[in-house]
């Protein structure tokens, strides 16, 4: 059970998230807040099952699952699944947090915290219909 | 409830995903797959709440939690946490993927499937220390 050797291992490199997963027992209700009110683009067709959204910049989905359904076996994929709130954050453009805030009330989504970090970032934090913790970031939360 | 006038939405769209959640119920368990065998960056450190990791390209972390810790209210957060296994998708270098599946039979992790997708990329699975289901991806698996 050796590491391997550094060349390999850099030619190999894991690059960066593809699929963000988040659970949601009604899939189509929560799929509405990602498109209507967060403006993300569905890729194929939203069902009770799933839906996948593509994000504007970089190369990744977000996938929303009923976990009833990743859970099943001979999907062609390995089962997954889980219950309970799931936590998402989003890098927003510089300097929008105010505007959507503002975009949220006007949907009837209460912001349930507002947060200024220690690196000068700040997060709002709203919930998706299923419960899941939706953060939206502007600047600098982690180290590098 | 109304839809904001296009300007707006585009001065605050949604970037990317920045933080990306799995729990783990032995976070120090599961964090050492993460760092020992798939090689990511730890932020900070590593202990029974959670752990967080950089991946190389983009501005991104991938963050495990303990769901007891992270349903705790008064962390200064909202509360989240889910049990079960979730699922992630990595994009890993171009060509690299059987040298992946080498080196995860060298560490002693079972490639769950290798499957091709109609698109032409392929991906392999695995499952993490906590169960969570891990996809390696190489080339195009979802419509642009």
């Amino acid at each position: 059970m050796s590491w391997v050797p550094g060349d390999t291992l850099r030619a190999m490199t894991i690059r960066h998230v593809h699929e963000t997963v988040l659970y949601a027992n009604d899939v189509v209700d929560a799929a509405r807040f990602y498109v209507d009110i967060l403006g993300l683009r569905a890729v194929g067709s939203i069902d009770a099952d799933g839906a996948a959204f593509r994000l504007p910049e970089g190369d990744a989905v977000l996938l929303l699952f009923a976990p009833a359904y990743a859970r099943r076996e001979g999907r062609g994929v390995p089962a997954h699944g889980a219950d309970g709130a799931g936590h998402v954050a989003f890098r927003v453009a510089a300097g929008s947090l105010d505007a959507w805030s503002a975009t949220l009330a006007r949907h009837g989504v209460l912001v349930e915290m507002d947060r200024t970090w220690q690196r000068g970032g700040r997060s709002i934090y709203v919930r998706d219909p299923a419960g899941n913790s939706v953060e939206l970031v502007d600047g600098t939360i982690w180290a590098a």
